[in-house]
């Protein structure tokens, strides 16, 4: 046994060499039970193992102040900032493989920090990134290591590796039919409450037994925080809706209607969102935004339609199917009326379409 | 033909989808070519070809003011700039597959940029990305796309997939063995050369016309500068050492005695350099020694020996060996003596290591 120690030396002035040891403390255990990774950090480049033979592969950055703010985590235990990091680059990568059914093999890490981090940080940050890989789904996910920078401020991108179950049997955006029905895994519009929670400045909520709300509405403002800062998207969504004949598929990481306009525009046909379903989602989040001082009456119906980051999964299935477990139905798949261009609506919406990513 | 205009909206007033069009607008005419990539950008994630059955991944990421200035593009034609970060964000990744002698399937960038970038620089730097990608050694490589984000900085993040031409057939840290022969292929010192011409404010140099030096040494100083800017790795290197036989490899990105150190660890050796070798590559410097002012005496030597970023191929032979055409000795393997660590050395030399990423 190990008595671990907290290692408060800067990674400048442990150097590069020392740090890569200081990552494989965290990663190699984790590493050793996946078959997957031929060959891991220390050589200039990673090799895997791909029996389908059609590596599948996405890469997202996480970039301070664009994407989060070091004060969401005040006041909490140290460690939790760069582990909360760590496990949202990773998910919102391996969200992305799940989206096209492909099982993960490894991530590749590239992380740039200003040089008066410490060695502790990047070891939490790790052990973020290993807690992301450890879900059911990712447990097959090898973190391949990469590459480590200077920089003036943080951020890290991260680059996930998956392959199909079956060669050639994918996820794909452009297969959904007229007369499909749209359905949907996770949770709709909680990363965005987190959000509205966190940028309201009701971090206070964050520390639990500090925050004045009975039982019920206490623990769901905790699940939309946590939503926001360690998502956990659901990785065996993807796998389970291609098994289940799933037509078209895509993660929601712009807002639902933004997303499931792309989904329509790739398969050139109308999906009209559920208003009723919808209605009951933005329901239960209603008691967030009670708490959301100056929120707008809408609140809660914005963050199910349009709020980013949820990284649930959208899918089409033939209709009549049997939904696969986790999945409920929110809208259904048309063809466009002539004349009409390719697209997706929801009846009586006047609000934001969603988040992109080069506006805002 | 399409008669080519500046597009000069903002990334912000573009928008995300706009921003992928525009970019596939540079990128499908080279990978419309590329076997390798069997679905590119518009999806959740890009699916490759690799029959091998086991990618090879590396992953590198280029920061403003760590690993460029902007001021080193003042006076340039204004493409220049956005085209060199991408030549080089992908040519150093490209390195460490050639140092691993695998050849490149593909690239995927992830690009953080500030909203007031243009539309036009960020097809400028996919032409970049493409111009690396179409040298000898990389013209198999497509550009499979990958995540546009905002931040305060621009930072890019660039992850190479390649495979051995056979299985399990790679080039490794740790092969060299006792009575080796260390060559080495590709320039020495010159991206360090280039790197004290832009920092000791001899930008003018860059100038071509504007330069006041006789025919061969600005032929050299615009050599170190191009090394700099926009390198070419020796791209078809790796396969040829592995076909000559090389027992061990790997890229020279943080100096020569550093790296060297490196690879004389993990193949648990001692390796020695030749000085007169390195004098002689040194003295080809000097040139551009004298053009830098206030460089120490030592300069060209410094450059040679322990300057970082010149993504030549470091590697190991058999002895006696035809070294493959490009490489030239710089060294040899021994054991190490009974109580001596592993490592590389130069006798007389007692100057700096190299480039350490985290320490400077």
């Amino acid at each position: 046994m190990t008595f671990m120690t907290v290692d408060s030396r800067t990674v400048s002035q442990a150097g590069e060499d020392a740090m890569v040891a200081a990552i494989c403390q965290i990663i190699d255990p984790h590493n050793a039970e996946h078959a997957g990774l031929l060959l891991g950090p220390g050589d200039d480049a990673a090799v895997l193992s791909c029996t389908s033979g059609q590596p599948v592969l996405t890469t997202d950055t996480l970039s301070a102040d664009q994407d989060y703010r070091r004060t969401w985590w005040e006041g909490r235990p140290m460690e939790e900032w760069p582990r909360d990091l760590g496990t949202k680059a990773a998910a919102q990568n391996l969200s992305d493989l799940n989206a096209m059914g492909a099982t993960p093999i490894a991530l590749l890490v590239s992380l740039t920090l200003p040089p008066e981090f410490t060695v502790q940080w990047v070891q939490d940050f790790y052990a973020g990134v290993v807690r992301a890989c450890s879900q059911p789904g990712a447990m097959g996910c090898a973190v391949a290591g990469g590459d480590l920078g200077s920089g003036a401020d943080m951020s890290v991108t991260i680059t996930a590796v998956g392959e199909p179950h079956q060669p050639g049997r994918l996820l794909r955006r452009s297969g959904a039919r007229p007369g499909d029905i749209l359905g949907v895994c996770g949770r709709l519009g909680y990363a965005a409450a987190g959000l509205a929670l966190l940028e309201q400045a009701v971090a206070s909520a964050d520390r639990g037994a500090g925050l004045e709300v009975q039982g019920a509405a206490a623990g769901l403002l905790a699940e939309c925080l946590e939503a926001q800062k360690r998502p956990q998207p659901p990785l065996t969504a993807g796998a389970a809706a291609l098994r289940a004949g799933a037509t078209a598929g895509m993660d929601l990481s712009d807002g639902l209607l933004r997303d499931a306009g792309r989904l329509a525009r790739a398969s050139e046909v109308k999906i009209t969102l559920d208003e009723a379903a919808l209605n009951a989602e933005a329901r239960s989040l209603e008691p967030v935004a009670q708490h959301c001082e100056g929120a707008p009456y809408s609140a809660a119906s914005d963050w199910v339609v349009s709020g980013g980051e949820d990284f649930g999964l959208l899918a089409t299935f033939p209709s009549p199917a049997e939904l696969p477990e986790g999945f409920r139905i929110i809208g259904h798949v048309a063809e466009t009326a002539p004349g009409e261009s390719a697209g997706a609506v929801l009846p009586g919406w006047t609000g934001a379409p969603g988040w992109d990513s080069m506006r805002g």
